[in-house]
């Protein structure tokens, strides 16, 4: 391993994503070509809205360890972006108009209590990382955003073609997505190029990536194994009620 | 110890407030009165520009522990207040420029390296209380903003009349905390009734207030310590270079 220059450093995160992001996942290809039930759009919007509402928790974590005012400001940005201004506005707001676009009731999604136990392991384990890593990698991991438009186009390019259950406003929440990754993105990469000075350094912020996109991955594995492959739903999580599997209180 | 209805919760409160919040503190008392010299004044400035500027650091830690985006937005707000929205805005800059309107370098300040080492481990004392005990505890410990109104109006009164170096510009940081830290307090005053709801809760959330108001006295001890008792100002910290001591790289 030797110390990258700036454009290999860039060109090895990019790799990194070509290699590992979900959108590779047979799962979300199967979402994007209209190849899941409604019930499975359901079950993959539920989990994901556990992902989408740790989000800003993550985000406060790393403006807490910026030691400068500046790059705090510019992370702080994320925290408007999810949260919004006001009750119904922000990200979180967004996911859950297409959770309940797609069919599933509010109160069920915000409780998080229907989630898959993975779902819950795999973006907690995002939030500890944030929390117990290097700022660096901290940081770093969020570089998948420099990915997150092919797969938001492909995504809501698919799901209003093969879905007559999804529109426009159901996807409202990937319209905002499409201007505020490739800006947290091009802010995230500067970060990394900056401090990353070291081979240690570079392995780190290669390695946090790396571990962002697994556990992105790792998400739809879970839903693949429950919702995909017959009989696997374990019992307490969304849909197993309807199948009569007993349900955790 | 016995379950306290709300306003024995506050009552409480505010008892501990008023044994032990630091307008009590001799060197409080020496400053707002003119008993300090200029240079007593530089060092509170210098050592307190280190707890400013770690107050958004620990406010993120907060809102990242927040599970609701109402409660998140809320305390985003401090966020906003310290760092402010561009360069120059903001609590923080404010401080400086109160630092530097005594005479201080900027760079020294912001540096942080001629703050006594005791203001270090009582400010980052702070940061690790509000990251390691519960959110209770956490958003309890701000609670010392209840008091601050009184403490801001003696300090901006006796340091305008009593010192000939101190004008209204160089306090403008206490204007807007004049209504800022009323607005904070109501937030996490309601928050803590609402969810001290045992004995050990309560006896918990009095317990971090006390915790706060002895690490703010604790702070002033310091430098009354440093900079009041003669010969007793350490190497490397502010003044100490111009007392010919050995000052650390």
């Amino acid at each position: 391993m030797k110390l990258l220059n700036d454009h290999e450093l860039e060109a090895a995160l990019r790799e990194i994503g070509a290699k590992h992001y979900h959108n590779l996942h047979p799962f979300h290809k199967m979402l994007h070509s209209g190849g899941c039930t409604r019930e499975q759009v359901q079950a993959w919007a539920l989990n994901r809205y556990y992902y989408q509402c740790s989000i800003p928790r993550k985000d406060a974590l790393i403006v807490g360890r910026f030691p400068d005012a500046e790059s705090r400001r510019a992370w702080r940005q994320r925290l408007v972006d999810h949260d919004g201004d006001a009750p119904g506005d922000g990200g979180i707001a967004r996911w859950l108009r297409l959770a309940t676009g797609v069919g599933l009731d509010a109160e069920l999604v915000e409780s998080c209590r229907a989630i898959l136990p993975i779902t819950r392991y795999a973006v907690d384990a995002y939030v500890s990382f944030v929390r117990e890593r290097s700022l660096l990698e901290a940081v770093a991991s969020s570089l998948t955003e420099m990915f997150s438009p092919t797969i938001i186009s492909e995504r809501v390019a698919g799901m209003l073609a093969n879905y007559d259950f999804v529109d426009r406003d159901t996807l409202v929440y990937f319209n905002a997505r499409l201007h505020q990754a490739p800006r947290d993105a091009d802010f995230a990469l500067n970060y990394v190029k900056t401090h990353a000075r070291t081979v240690e350094q570079q392995q780190a912020a290669l390695g946090a990536l790396r571990f962002k996109c697994d556990l992105l991955w790792a998400q739809l594995d879970a839903l693949y194994m429950a919702y995909v492959t017959p009989g696997m739903i374990p019992a307490g999580a969304f849909l197993s009620e309807a199948l009569s599997l007993p349900v955790a209180a």
